[in-house]
């Protein structure tokens, strides 16, 4: 069976799937995407992964290339035809095709496009030892609020990441301020337990998952802060971790050269990885 | 007759170019691209174009798609069989297809895309009355020096000053000093005829019209000076105008509300252009 993708109103086997190269998202990264997780089958957090895709788009004055109804039935569909267990759902959507030129076309319909990957999340191993990330300078535009296809400072980023031997960079605002990883959002637990993530601006995408495990949090009764953390407050801290769509709570044992808590994944990181697939397997 | 499209080696009807969505230029905007004017069937200053690709790809590590020999016959080539005598050439070069992934892929091989566009420049009209530009902030990356597809915020600029009845939107950094517009540099001329325009840094392109005017300015033994300017300097400056590939030497005659010297195009503007246009027609 051909892997399908689903590409402006058609199913095709994924490896003709093509786009005009007049299509604003390759001249001109004029687009957004969202990243769906797929467990046992079934989409993870599908709704504030919609809600958040609507929300680019309406910051970008895109209009939405379906309804929402036939979103979720197209990616379910996909993750149906592509027998997808555990993985992900990717979305795609540009202001479409046009003749190059800055300034929004008159008329042009929206481009969509969904693939979908099936893939098992992180190892074992990386899960036991902890990822190692590094900081660097965070050279993003002022809104990385908007899930935007401009990825290519993140690309860099995250090249850097892997060429220092690390998992992840956390990126650095002009404070020394952790703003949030290339993909991922930033964690640390402090010495009295407090758990503690940049608060929502412009500077951060809010993450689908650390929204959904702020929940958990509130709810189980810890404690946390949204609040800006500085790189050596991070580096000393007890516990960090990352959370994404695809790493979900992944736990951080190195920050640079700095060993966190012990270097051990930290045990309340554990508890709410633990916290978190429960949630994502009901 | 079909206008053809360079696309991977082949050269193809321009409603039948594609590429495959995960083309990083598409997922990712990991990629670079070069806007090169022809003149007369000529293309000009097509070595400091091709210079300032190298540039672009060194500096994102992306392999050269083809030698500069073969870039150079592919373009102009192009500008044959479409018969281009005005307009511009536009070159794509992109990372390569490979699983989207924000690290560099292990193995891809760089793609390249390239289109022909028959165009006359600035109308009369516009060269006669002289453009109005806005000044809005400038929420870029850090790296404006490269010239990437990751052009979303130069998209929304453009957009912005065509909703507020202006040809260009000038950039204004956090210490209140314009960097440029969105796809032009931004020059003005002072009382006692200097001509400024913002020095290269990471801040802003190098424009190849920027550089050759720069030259010929020297030259013919005007005063120029490469520093920041304030919009409030701007505002009050004697003369000011833009420069671009598509544009070479456009007056700028109004920026914001206020009305820059008696409303018209500046003597010493339309010499620079003037003299811009000879240098062409060489």
């Amino acid at each position: 069976m051909p892997r399908l993708a689903y590409v402006n109103g058609r199913y095709v086997a994924h490896r003709d799937a093509h786009v005009h190269i007049e299509d604003r998202g390759y001249q001109l990264s004029d687009g957004v995407y969202e990243v769906v997780p797929v467990i046992g089958g079934r989409l993870v957090d599908e709704e504030p992964h919609l809600d958040r895709l609507e929300y680019s788009l309406r910051e970008l004055r895109i209009a939405a290339p379906r309804s929402r109804g036939a979103l979720r039935y197209i990616c379910r569909e996909l993750v149906r035809r592509n027998g997808v267990t555990s993985g992900i759902v990717y979305m795609q959507v540009t202001r479409g095709v046009a003749p190059r030129d800055h300034k929004f076309p008159k008329a042009a319909a929206p481009a969509i496009v969904v693939t979908t990957k099936q893939f098992r999340g992180p190892s074992a191993q990386l899960l036991e030892q902890g990822a190692r990330v590094v900081t660097i300078p965070d050279i993003r535009w002022a809104r990385c609020d908007i899930k935007s296809i401009a990825l290519l400072p993140n690309v860099l980023g995250k090249q850097q990441a892997q060429e220092s031997g690390a998992f992840e960079a956390w990126m650095v605002d002009k404070d020394g301020m952790v703003t949030e990883g290339t993909s991922t959002n930033s964690w640390i637990v402090t010495a009295d337990k407090r758990v503690v993530t940049r608060q929502l601006s412009s500077a951060i995408l809010a993450g689908i998952t650390r929204g959904s495990l702020l929940k958990l949090i509130a709810a189980d009764g810890y404690v946390f802060e949204q609040r800006p953390f500085a790189v050596a407050e991070a580096r000393a801290a007890a516990e960090a971790f990352l959370t994404s769509s695809t790493s979900l709570v992944l736990p951080v044992t190195q920050i640079d050269d700095a060993r966190i808590g012990d270097g051990k994944p930290g045990p309340l990181t554990r508890k709410l990885r633990e916290i978190f697939l429960t949630y994502v397997a009901q």
